[in-house]
């Protein structure tokens, strides 16, 4: 993990009886001098075809749960969640729109899909530390521009106004990088055609008690 | 409402659109005579056998959701929203265990039970405010009675913990009447067989900020 992980995702990993590694450099730098040293199998965080797969549940749940949705919103990292969503309900339910939202800070898919080949960013600024790899992958990429309909960004503030509806409307206590989903829909950058069915992912509730005790 | 109504649910009913009348004394006093003085239907927060129907489809959706439930835990003010949970769920899957929680300080259900007539209490004392009417209602008592299996009390403390264990755990920001069942299992109170399918009914997420705030 970066070294500016989450207290709180470092804490509930090895709770879960994970070895954590931080590192002050490039994390699939690391992970990658790990698996040779230790000789590990690597899992990539998104950019591998099982990966991307097993993420698509997220899309068959879904679609059991909302057969009718009309537009699914879903947070983009490394762009995993997204690619899985995208082929699963895309492929049961084509007339379906899928938007993926990126914080601006991090928007490394989106300049991606601009240049028609992956974007390494320089640094990324995010509070959604979920959302801030710093490139987007091959096989992502790919998808993406196949079975995602549009990308749209979102700023931090943005995002913490979406985590206070979240908390106070929904009950729900979210991370950064679920919030950003919501934060497109309420800012009508995701924007559904009136009456439609939406379906907005919220990817992700580590959230530090004192990051939530400062939104209330 | 009474004069020491959170604040949050006050100010929630005046958002939809409701005129709030708060009042030192009896709650079901104050509604009589408005009902008297402006020629008013009275709707019975809980002794009322439509309003106790009405719960129950809490019971039908649950089974829909989890047919395979073998207990149900419920919290208890007046009694209603156990008594249509259990008619509902005891008549499609008799087997199904259903136990209601008061806390300590607002127990009028276990103790009307244990007189077999609606006992009225001097006072009560709970921070779970929405279980907190001084009496079990005529209806509900026979409901409980016969439908359901078990009575158990909670102190407020051990509500508080289990807010905690919502927000921290489930991502869930309940009030504090709606950590009543989730305290009972934890504590064991409701102690469901090994391998059992346990619904809780987490009945409520007025939680104001603050309270929230002082939970993290």
């Amino acid at each position: 993990m970066p070294a500016t992980a989450m207290p709180s995702k470092v804490q509930a990993t090895k709770r879960y009886g994970g070895e954590v590694v931080q590192t002050e450099g490039s994390v699939l730098d690391a992970c990658l001098a790990l698996q040779r040293e230790r000789d590990l199998t690597l899992v990539h965080p998104f950019d591998d075809l099982a990966i991307m797969a097993g993420q698509g549940t997220v899309g068959l749940e879904l679609l059991q749960q909302v057969p009718n949705a009309d537009m699914v919103v879903v947070p983009v990292g490394g762009g995993g969640l997204i690619s899985g969503i995208a082929v699963a309900v895309k492929l049961q339910r084509p007339s379906i729109r899928v938007v993926g939202v990126e914080p601006h800070g991090a928007d490394a898919m989106s300049r991606s899909l601009e240049r028609g080949a992956p974007v390494h960013l320089e640094r990324v600024d995010t509070i959604a530390d979920g959302l801030a790899p710093p490139f987007a992958g091959e096989h992502t990429l790919r998808h993406v521009e196949r079975f995602v309909d549009e990308m749209v960004r979102v700023a931090d503030s943005e995002i913490v106004d979406a985590l206070r509806v979240l908390i106070q409307r929904a009950k729900l206590a979210a991370e950064p990088s679920g919030g950003a989903s919501v934060a497109a829909l309420l800012l009508g950058r995701a924007s559904p055609a009136a009456g439609s069915t939406v379906v907005c992912v919220i990817s992700g509730s580590n959230v530090a008690p004192d990051v939530l005790k400062n939104l209330l």
